[in-house]
């Protein structure tokens, strides 16, 4: 058991990717079973060994299972599945099915490897990069609207990814339209994403009112606040 | 059925990704079971709605399973997951444990959303890109190297990433070392790679010699040579 007496701890920074865990640990009920280890990732914090002895990718999140001899699992999409797998038994957010668990995995995977490198470079170019680079702007942008597309046409007629159900398929997502928020306040390209989207912005909004969402997404606001 | 008569249709491609599906399916003794659809990138056909109807990503691998309802499932990562779940039940290249289990998935997800996309980039930038830009190509090179050095470290001590056991795990991390290799003919940073990062190499080059891998591999390279 950890000092802080909590069944998990959870490295966390700024980034999007932590609070698709506490997101799904909200939705489970599992809200207070958590300490969070905030890493400041813009000092570098993520790499630092006190993190990377339990991560050696260096990269948050990363998650510890007190409760389960000390387990550690890091990258959200393996930690998702693992807290499904091992905690939501009754399957109030994930399938028992073999096809619709491996299409839930599908979308995680399209999330992790397809929506979240995208506009991570996208935004990197657009706000972080030590010279302008347009071409490299625009590559990254065009990606960004392709993808918001395809998850568009995925959702016609549609509320959720996987089985008419909400799902950890869903809460991968969520945690990554605001960049796009915020890049569309200059990009021409993305102005009006919401409008020419309606299938992922009416579904974005409806997990966003979710409570247990709701509460997960403040709690993160107040992180990020400090 | 399929009129090819064969249980599996797989989309495929010249990039590395496809490639990890039949090395697996050599390594469950399925090399028959499946009939390969050779899509040019280059020209565009895997956004091609013969292909999009099945995978609205348009990107390669697709998988449909014609002795399961004609199953579909896309994405690299879930189908590999999808055939060691559904046909690998002696568990000969994965596992039983709900841990190894993870473990296996955490390595996956960070080779479709680490390794993969980085040296994407890379070799796009590098390669493919409309105008040379020197500090993108070091941007993805510094990443590329960052993530060998971390695998290396994974691997340092081990011969394989989970349970001290060969894996689909090792099969996903496979298709994308070659292009490291034609990299470091030109990239200074990248060169001599292999004497650097000896776990990496060892593990690679042991993996390579398995006559199932070999095979896939070979029938790569006979569909690239078309």
């Amino acid at each position: 058991m950890a000092a802080h007496g909590k069944q998990f701890t959870l490295f966390a920074s700024l980034g999007p990717n932590p609070w698709k865990v506490t997101a799904l640990l909200h939705e489970l009920g599992m809200e207070n079973s958590y300490e969070i280890v905030y890493l400041n990732q813009l000092k570098g914090e993520t790499k630092d060994e006190s993190h990377t002895k339990y991560n050696p990718n260096g990269r948050v999140p990363t998650l510890i299972d007190h409760s389960n001899g000390d387990f550690v699992v890091w990258e959200s999409g393996a930690i998702l599945e693992y807290l499904v797998e091992k905690y939501d038994t009754k399957r109030k957010v994930s399938f028992e099915k073999l096809e619709e668990k491996i299409q839930a995995q599908q979308y995680l995977f399209f999330q992790t490897s397809g929506q979240g490198p995208y506009f991570g470079q996208a935004l990197w170019f657009w706000k972080f990069h030590s010279e302008k680079l347009p071409s490299a702007v625009e590559r990254y942008t065009k990606e960004m609207e392709r993808i918001i597309s395809v998850v568009d046409k995925i959702l016609e007629g549609k509320d959720y990814l996987v089985g008419n159900k909400f799902s950890y398929a869903d809460i991968s997502f969520l945690v990554w339209w605001p960049v796009v928020d915020w890049m569309s306040s200059e990009v021409t390209e993305l102005q009006g994403w919401r409008e020419k989207y309606p299938n992922v912005s009416r579904w974005d909004i409806a997990i966003q009112k979710r409570p247990a969402i709701a509460a997960a997404l403040k709690e993160r606001d107040a992180y990020r606040a400090q």
